[in-house]
């Protein structure tokens, strides 16, 4: 039995172990596959990140020159290793990255080289034994001072690394110089090799297939637009005619790809960091202005924080509403919704193209607008009577934070229009997707006019012009501007 | 004429020459006086940012000694450079920081340093002449497959500087192995010395004043939550006060605290990865749950989503509500603000001390819930005959928002309870701040309670609980069944 029972003990162990060597190659082979399977979607998601990795192999191999052709190395020696040194460290993915991190490289050690040599000067003037304590406290102090300064805004964002390298090399020379004397040899020896590196990064990043930063913020912020875009034009439709099946919230059904400009703010602001020290390229000038973007980009937050607000209303479990008061709303939010959404289409595509986005987006803000009234008349003549508030609430809150929406949406078209001044973008021809036809909700506003006036809100643009082209202000006069108005795309229209 | 013209111009030429020399020292002083002003407010805003400075001079002229003494400046030669590299471009503002880079410098010089001198050893097999070709091309494969790696976000996160100095020391070994036939020393004498820079910054970066990146996190997330509990106290008085005195919204004067909340994800996220590279510390161990402070964070920044919301509506101009609305609805909004600002500041100061919050903040949870319902009721019984929707609307969108506070607040509780456990927070001793009186809505709930079960939202817990204690749920019951549990914290209250 025991002999049995260790022969059937063997016997199982090792079919277990030729189990598991079987499964060995399987799991590896799932392993190998899964990896393989991640390194091809980052590089599907962006395939300029396997251009980077190309070019900075090219930089570096380039540069290893320096160590294979002997008249370049009998001339720098070992300093070699500082273009090989500085083009791994300086290489960056964006085109402003990398040339703001060669120049800072560059100036930073010619300027710290120049102080240490001159600290090296004053230093030996104390002698043999007191050389080591003045240096040692004039370093203390630089290295401290610099590395205070690291904490100021400006300079962290721009000229942190130039600081870094300053501490860097003027360590280096000061301490070294103490041994070392051929320091002038030395200094320039490493500064030519520097710029040597440096001057490798920047011609292949700008040549060899560039990633622009600028560019980058330019389609980043437009595509951020659209973003919000696509969740506002699905909005009205999925929101209305879902609860309208099921009384539930179906928070998942929306497009959630706004959540991603919540935390957008840094991203954005290091591509701004970086896209003022790149040249003029593509559509973009020199001085083009990048710290517009950041404004247009804290706005579209600001919207995708409201959006994020609507969207903890409609997920939450809340929302057993009234549907006869949704109904009543339903038109005038879905519109209000759509033309937020196509106020942002226009201006992402304008952002695309560059065009002035002013006729194709104003008249969807002034259709939004419009919409915006509508809700409150509906509002003001819903019947309450047999109302529950409580009922009403959550799409009354829908409704509410919408009217937020298209506030900020119109600051956001205002926004890109000054971009598109700033950075004189052309003149928008007439567009046919700009859709011209009267929004139905006019009849509506012609009745209730009357009380218009004591609205106060956002209503003083309809009421100038109105003032300015027919001085009364009866219903039919005001549809009678209204048609006199609309059918103009391509002029700056006052109101809708 | 012309002699006077001229005179007269060359005296006024010189006269205003002697004003701007005049001038001068009076801007130069003013200016040196706002440079020396904003560096005192940068260092009294975080004195650590001095102590920080101090401790990198500190570092490099230690390191420095490497030259100065003429024993260890033989063993290491020109190799004493790379210490004085590795302090400078090694030393974090944070512990956490500066370990990260530490190792990762270290480990990666080492793995980096013996593949190249392999590498070199496998390209010395093809002769004179295919050694470089074959070092070439390994160079670019190996640089460009490194570079790739960064993108994927682990490494990014975590290893990003190690693969960045495995780049730069396999090149460099690889290389300059063509040249130097020391290989193996020099490979020595590099990461000794960069050991011993490595060491130098740990030692200082962990025994002088140190700055733990897991201490900031976690006062950061308190922090945070006190903000929002700011915010939330103030909320109540200063809105409902505010509109009846001037009708209009008075934005500025809330606490804007809780904007910096907005943007914080990514300096959250830096130092949670920071604090994994730190050794236990104070109240904290070595594997405290660090990634859990995300999660608080991610839902702290959805409350300020939510306040951002609110505060929109506060700020625009459509607040002409009703003021007898309002006053219906003061009582239970007000409470529910002021009680998850409670609810927060408890989560706070549990934080703070590392107590259980469970007790401290379960009772002002509770008692939010409860003004939420409350709130309900207030809208149900509402008489809305002569009142008008758009007029009550924005009040009721600042309810009905509120109502998401206090179930983001209630998901805030329960995550900081979790952490509690997983950090094993210390037991609450019953604090006196805890106010356990009987908030003042339960005779309203008693009076309406039949209502309740058709409500269906947050309601389960209290139902379950009554029908577990008391099978029958008249009011009275209920009352009886508040005053049991309410002065009992150290308890799991299921229902208030």
């Amino acid at each position: 039995m025991d002999i049995d029972s260790t022969a059937q003990d063997k016997a199982r162990f090792f079919a277990g172990a030729w189990g598991r060597v079987k499964a060995l190659p399987g799991k590896l082979k799932a392993k190998v596959t899964s990896t393989a399977k991640s390194i091809k979607r980052l590089g599907q998601d962006d395939p300029r990140r396997l251009t980077h990795s190309l070019k900075v192999g090219l930089a570096l191999t380039l540069v290893s020159l320096l160590y294979y052709a002997r008249p370049i190395y009998d001339g720098f020696g070992v300093s070699g290793m500082w273009a090989v040194l500085t083009v791994v460290v300086v290489f960056e993915f964006t085109v402003g990255g990398t040339l703001s991190k060669s120049l800072n490289r560059g100036f930073a050690t010619f300027l710290a080289g120049a102080l240490g040599l001159g600290v090296d000067y004053f230093a030996s003037l104390f002698g043999k034994n007191g050389e080591p304590i003045v240096l040692g406290i004039l370093v203390f102090l630089l290295a401290a001072a610099a590395t205070f300064s690291r904490f100021f805004p400006r300079i962290k964002a721009r000229y942190d690394y130039g600081v870094l390298i300053f501490i860097l090399t003027f360590s280096l020379v000061a301490v070294s110089g103490y041994r070392v004397n051929e320091l002038v040899v030395l200094a320039h020896q490493r500064l030519s090799t520097i710029i040597m590196g440096g001057a490798t990064c920047m011609l292949i990043s700008i040549f060899v297939c560039p990633v622009w930063a600028g560019e980058d913020l330019h389609k980043a912020i437009a595509s951020n637009l659209e973003k919000l875009a696509t969740y506002l034009e699905g909005f009205g439709g999925v929101y209305f005619q879902s609860s309208e099946s099921d009384g539930m919230g179906t928070g998942k059904s929306f497009p959630q790809g706004y959540k991603s400009i919540l935390n957008s703010k840094s991203s954005e602001e290091s591509l701004a960091n970086f896209a003022r020290w790149e040249p003029g390229h593509g559509r973009f000038r020199l001085r083009h202005p990048w710290k517009h973007y950041l404004k247009i980009g804290a706005l579209a937050r600001q919207c995708a924080y409201q959006i994020e607000a609507i969207n903890g209303c409609i997920g939450s479990d809340h929302i057993q509403g009234s549907e006869e008061f949704k109904g009543k709303i339903e038109g005038s939010c879905t519109r209000m919704s759509a033309e937020c959404g196509k106020t942002l289409k226009a201006l992402a595509r304008s952002m695309k193209t560059m065009t002035d986005p002013y006729s194709s987006a104003n008249t969807h803000v002034e259709n939004s607008k419009a919409a915006m009234k509508d809700l409150k008349f509906a509002l003001k003549a819903a019947s309450l009577e047999n109302a529950d508030l409580a009922a009403i609430l959550p799409a009354a809150t829908v409704g509410s934070i919408l009217v937020e929406i298209v506030k900020c949406v119109e600051k956001i078209s205002e926004a890109v229009h000054e971009l598109s001044q700033l950075a004189h973008f052309e003149k928008e021809t007439v567009e046919p997707t700009v859709s011209p036809e009267k929004p139905p909700q006019l009849l509506h506003r012609g009745i209730i006019q009357p009380v218009l006036d004591g609205d106060g809100t956002a209503n003083d643009n309809v009421v100038i012009t109105i003032h300015e082209i027919i001085s009364t202000d009866s219903p039919e006069n005001e549809k009678a501007c209204d048609q006199h108005q609309v059918p103009k795309p391509g002029k700056k229209i006052e109101a809708l």
